[in-house]
């Protein structure tokens, strides 16, 4: 096999098979191929696609680069969520616990913020004391015995998928919808789950801003997880304003410690809600999705959800009275509050750049490795559709320092507003279901 | 300027400007843009192309990253021919004296064979002491006395274009249009000359199999000529089967010595005249196409040419008493007839088959710094169009071995026999002007 006859191929429309895709990542691991190969051949996706068959054995040989998650030991349903990201997006930290109090396995290996987004394992860190770096042991017999663990990935995850993004970020391919799914699934089917749900972002918040581009991202991650076995499904929800009132890792525990007390803001709950719904079906614990959400709505409004995010925090040696003194919390120095300078109503907020004011205060990482302030953040007093005065506050900045100098303007700036009062975006705008063969 | 930003741009379909491709190409044979970013590139040109003024820059930035030679030292109008290759085009052997004995500067550097197409140096060595290696000096000094001379280039010629060539090369971006056309301009008009035609060939035979490939890249060399003040025309010229009747270094000389006495195959002698015809116009001998081609017809006819042709190999040094003595051309120990296996029309000539038959002979070579047999070869009995009987010979093949193997199937299979008469390729197909601004 050349592998220059494997790019012609693909820049000639053609599918790679699964022994040309194995052995070209293997060859590219063990540094046989070159990487001046491998970025024309990613160019060459980027105009002229993958197949289904093609991204399921380019995740599948990723994947089998690193570690795989044994998680046998867990009999029945192991079922995770993943959302591609998204600003104030703090989901995770809340739906877990729901999922536990309702007795299903959810084993989550999540990430670590960068660049305007955050991550759940930096949210988890604003709680004293919590760790997020255990053996594969423990975490298993944390789920055995309660049902919920959220950790960072021990071991080598999918070291192809780390070689091929470092080369993809600087030669213009990571926008390639192929290698973005197989990527993110070469990861997630690591971490030995049987059951995923997907949420894939859209808007101005998101990686995928046009609703198109996320649709196909949905779909192309529901195929390779239903050819790895993995029952998939994917919901397309709206990012076109930041999810709930917080951006920052301590602010939105306390948002995540509102919602668990049966408060919150309103798309918060909802969208854990739905989500929720969705993976108690594919866990098997009801097969209506009415009666689902029904449950998922109880155990938040009637304190078992609450109860689980404790037990969770203390398995992982956490101090859990943070759910009931919030303010336990790491609190940022100063509070600054940013007016809107005209009258009308919020039409538009441009969740990218709160999430990149939320970075510039510490809060988020420009490169990976940066250290995070924890306390600092945002909290928005206004949203889209809320009427709003000259003079009122939009936003109050938590900060480390008195002064925040241009990112006043950045935040006024990326709130719209208007004389009319706009349309409202529904949360979910699509759901995608594995294709039945 | 950051090169992942001149991915982007062209893989979006924008234009590079003159200052980016500077750029681009100064770091890149500084060695501080990586391989890898530059591959990137090329596969996203492949997919998106190239305007008229990014090839002329790309052309523009690689012809000055090397030497560039100074013809000023001869007055008036430097014309020069280049054809894109095909299998027994001994046509510059034949057009360099006829222009000599016309008056015309023709300052020709050529290049040596690889693959299935040979070189005019190559050929031009067959003659016993025939020396094409010549210091500028020399090569000026040889234009200036007798108007043409035919040598190697000296010094460093394009280096961005070599490093890019042998990056195409291995992925798989070689067959790009705007990427070819700058790489034959860069070296083209390096050799300072201030008018050009090109014989663009199509066909089985030829690097541009498709009609639409050559019109396209023919319009892409005229582009980027006009652009350098080089007046340049392009002919698109007929290559489904080999030009003339012989392939092989030695033979194809014979065959030029032929046409030189007024004799020799009717294909090569015509596009010999249609090539210095348009050639004469150009460089101001007359303005009428018809009056061109018979000057270049009567130089044919009465020797003069056969005369510029002995005075060119005195002056490097090579025996000219072979032009009336061609056996003393290189002689291959063996001559082996090839026969029909059915009888019928000639329908078709794989002009690329044969041509590598003759490098498996040892006339020419797998890859660059081969030694060649300069003796070997292929003198063809029948061309298309020709009625054959079973049993008749298609091909005698001169060769150092008594055996030659798969070569006599190889032989056979090139050649389509049918029961219809085929309709004949004109040979010459098209003319390509500069378009007037």
């Amino acid at each position: 096999m050349r592998m220059v006859d494997l790019i012609a191929k693909k820049r000639d429309g053609g599918q790679l098979t699964k022994d040309e895709i194995n052995w070209m990542i293997g060859e590219y691991v063990a540094e046989r191929i070159p990487s001046y190969q491998m970025s024309a051949l990613l160019m060459a996706i980027y105009f002229n696609g993958m197949a289904d068959d093609e991204m399921a054995a380019l995740a599948d040989s990723m994947l089998h680069s690193g570690d795989v998650l044994d998680l046998s030991a867990i009999p029945g349903i192991k079922i995770d969520k993943h959302s591609t990201g998204g600003i104030g997006d703090k989901i995770s930290l809340i739906l877990s616990p729901v999922m536990g109090a309702l007795g299903v396995d959810v084993p989550m290996i999540s990430g670590r913020g960068l660049g305007f987004t955050g991550g759940t394992l930096d949210k988890l860190e604003a709680i004293p004391g919590f760790n997020v770096n255990m053996s594969t042991e423990d975490f298993i017999k944390q789920v055995q015995e309660h049902h919920i663990a959220i950790i960072s990935a021990s071991g080598e995850v999918a070291p192809a998928d780390r070689k091929l993004y470092a080369l993809r970020d600087v030669t213009a391919t990571v926008e390639s919808i192929p290698l973005i799914a197989s990527s993110i699934m070469s990861k997630k089917i690591s971490s030995g789950i049987n059951a995923l749900v997907l949420d894939v972002k859209t808007g101005s918040g998101a990686f995928m801003q046009k609703r198109a581009d996320a649709e196909a991202l949905a779909k192309a991650l529901v195929a390779i997880g239903t050819a790895h076995n993995v029952a998939t499904k994917a919901l397309i929800t709206d990012m076109s304003q930041p999810l709930g009132v917080t951006i920052g890792n301590s602010l939105e525990v306390a948002e995540t410690i509102a919602v668990l007390n049966g408060r919150g803001p309103k798309d918060v709950r909802d969208l854990t809600v739905i989500l929720a719904s969705h993976m108690l079906v594919m866990a098997g614990k009801t097969d209506d999705i009415q009666a689902a959400a029904s449950l998922a709505g109880d155990v938040l409004r009637d304190g078992r959800a609450k109860r689980a995010f404790k037990q969770l925090i203390a398995d992982q040696g956490g101090d859990a009275t943070v759910v009931d003194n919030p303010q336990k919390l790491p609190q940022a120095e100063y509070r600054i509050h940013v007016q809107a300078t005209t009258s009308g109503y919020v039409q538009a907020i441009d969740a990218k750049a709160l999430g990149l004011v939320s970075m510039q205060l510490g809060g988020g990482r420009k490169q990976a490795g940066d250290a995070l302030d924890l306390a600092v953040g945002l909290v928005l007093h206004k949203k889209v559709g809320t009427p709003v005065a000259a003079g009122d506050t939009l936003v109050t900045v938590h900060s480390s320092t008195a002064e925040i100098g241009q990112l006043t303007a950045d935040i006024q700036h990326a709130f719209t507003i208007g004389a009319d009062e706009p349309e409202q975006t529904p949360l979910v705008l699509d759901v995608i279901e594995p294709v039945s063969k």
